[in-house]
């Protein structure tokens, strides 16, 4: 199938929105709404170092654009469209890419996004797949990571660590398990907690490397310490330890939201709406850098926060 | 150098607009102009595909920026702002990463466009370079392919096939020519003849595959015919026959715009405070597809019309 049969048959299916001029033109046309400020960002997933060769195509679709939706939520936006840039290789035959093309549809319609455009290239050593989402935030809303400020409280969307535990299915390294391998292979971003958070939280981020190096981030961003409380880290399966619990919150792809709000705010009950479970992990201080505890006691820095790439 | 490295030495001293918030947070906040709609478009560009690995990286980075902001003159939008996604391997070491730097802010500040974001990605087998560029248009002034009527002009500007020859200097199967090479490696998008094209032009595009090609798809999204005289079309340097010229309107890399007006607008007074050169090379005809003429007699169509794809 030649590029061009690829984008008429099976993407421009997907392109049902009218910005989308069917992929017929040469860039798509949008109508922004009014009194909105626009949130834009780019994110790839790349075969055999985003994601495993071997994940299910569907799933590979439902990342890319999940992981890009998540950064919107960590805005505090809404998502509207969104650009792909697909970079395939003889790897990806007509069946893979049908199963994407088929994931991706779904997983446009479940977030209702629309596929606005982008381009198809083939011919690639190896997938390179990447995507552009385009939302919209109420201005003065957005969050930032730098708005965090001694006082504030810590806090954590869902549970941190099973992404981490999934992949370790997905290599079989670890035993199946159905929920594991789906918080890693398909990760919900939460969009609707961070359009709650606008202008409530201070600041805000989400966890994309693993809860202590995306936390150190934050701190830096903001210019200030960050106190977390481990035993206080929500994790979607018991850890067996010490060792296990450091593992879970320097593992990555969790796709939470990590944000801080003043101490006053009742962010259990913001939350509520979203159907979205919220923890209260740590907080804010003066000065600089991470500090650990565990029932009380300080816990020494891991050697390895997270992920560190390149 | 760590990505992250690289992100905060070379690319956040670039992106020094308020929307890209410094490379800082998860994503880009910008404010629209009012009433205006957006523009946008995803281009890609391989090392060995698109470009040849051994072109000097500033101007892959002056290539990767112009292409896409050729999609944007076809729609007679101006630029704003872009999003890279920079996906990397080892042969692009240090050295080239600087100067593809380089050369990146030079363009941007030619064209007056904002870097607001991205992300980049190391480890791979072979440099896959994408492109989101972001821009604006008068509600209702947006070009299309699909916009040509029986009766119309149709117009090229500057010049055709240079590019194709300085390819072939490139690969060393030409002799060296200055502005052929840098017909091929630093195209210039015609920004300014689009966006005064907008609400006049009935269709547009920009010649990215070759005249031919590109005429053919112009011709098909607008469901009508297209007369080219190709003793008309302007070239940079003489065609030695029949064959040579054919070779011209078959190459890729043009960037320049194909368009249609009614036939009473004075095109040419509307190009020159733009400074673009334009020329009448045929007309639109009822019916369908290309057909080709060479001083008044009709010449087949060649087996080949341009780059596919695939």
């Amino acid at each position: 199938m030649t590029e061009r049969d690829f984008i008429a048959r099976h993407l421009a299916p997907l392109a049902t929105a009218p910005a989308a001029r069917g992929l017929a033109d040469d860039a798509a046309v949008w109508t922004p709404p009014l009194g909105r400020d626009l949130v834009f960002t780019h994110d790839t997933l790349a075969a055999g170092i985003h994601y495993l060769p071997d994940d299910p195509p569907g799933d590979v679709a439902w990342k890319l654009l999940a992981v890009n939706l998540s950064d919107l939520a960590a805005m505090a936006a809404t998502p509207a469209g969104v650009l792909m840039g697909l970079g395939l290789s003889a790897a990806e035959d007509d069946a893979w890419r049908q199963a994407f093309v088929t994931g991706l549809g779904r997983a446009l319609d479940h977030f209702s996004v629309a596929l606005w455009g982008g381009d198809t290239v083939t011919g690639l050593g190896q997938a390179v797949l990447g995507l552009t989402a385009i939302g919209w935030v109420e201005p003065g809303r957005a969050l930032s990571r730098a708005g965090a400020r001694p006082g504030d409280a810590l806090w954590v969307s869902g549970s941190i660590g099973d992404a981490g535990l999934g992949l370790a299915v997905a290599q079989g390294r670890a035993p199946f398990d159905k929920g594991l391998l789906g918080r890693f292979r398909r990760p919900m971003p939460r969009l609707a907690l961070g359009a709650a958070l606008g202008g409530v939280a201070t600041g805000g981020m989400d966890v994309s490397d693993g809860l202590l190096i995306d936390a150190d981030r934050l701190a830096k961003a903001s210019g200030v310490g960050l106190a977390i409380a481990l035993d206080a880290v929500p994790l979607g399966r018991p850890a067996s330890g010490p060792d296990d619990l450091l593992a879970r919150v320097t593992a990555g792809d969790d796709y939470e939201l990590l944000f801080t709000a003043p101490a006053d705010v009742d962010v259990a009950a913001l939350a509520a709406p979203t159907r979205t479970q919220v923890t209260r992990v740590g907080q804010v201080a003066a000065g600089a850098g991470l500090s650990l505890s565990l029932h009380g006691q300080p816990v020494p820095m891991p050697a390895r926060l997270g992920w560190e790439h390149g």
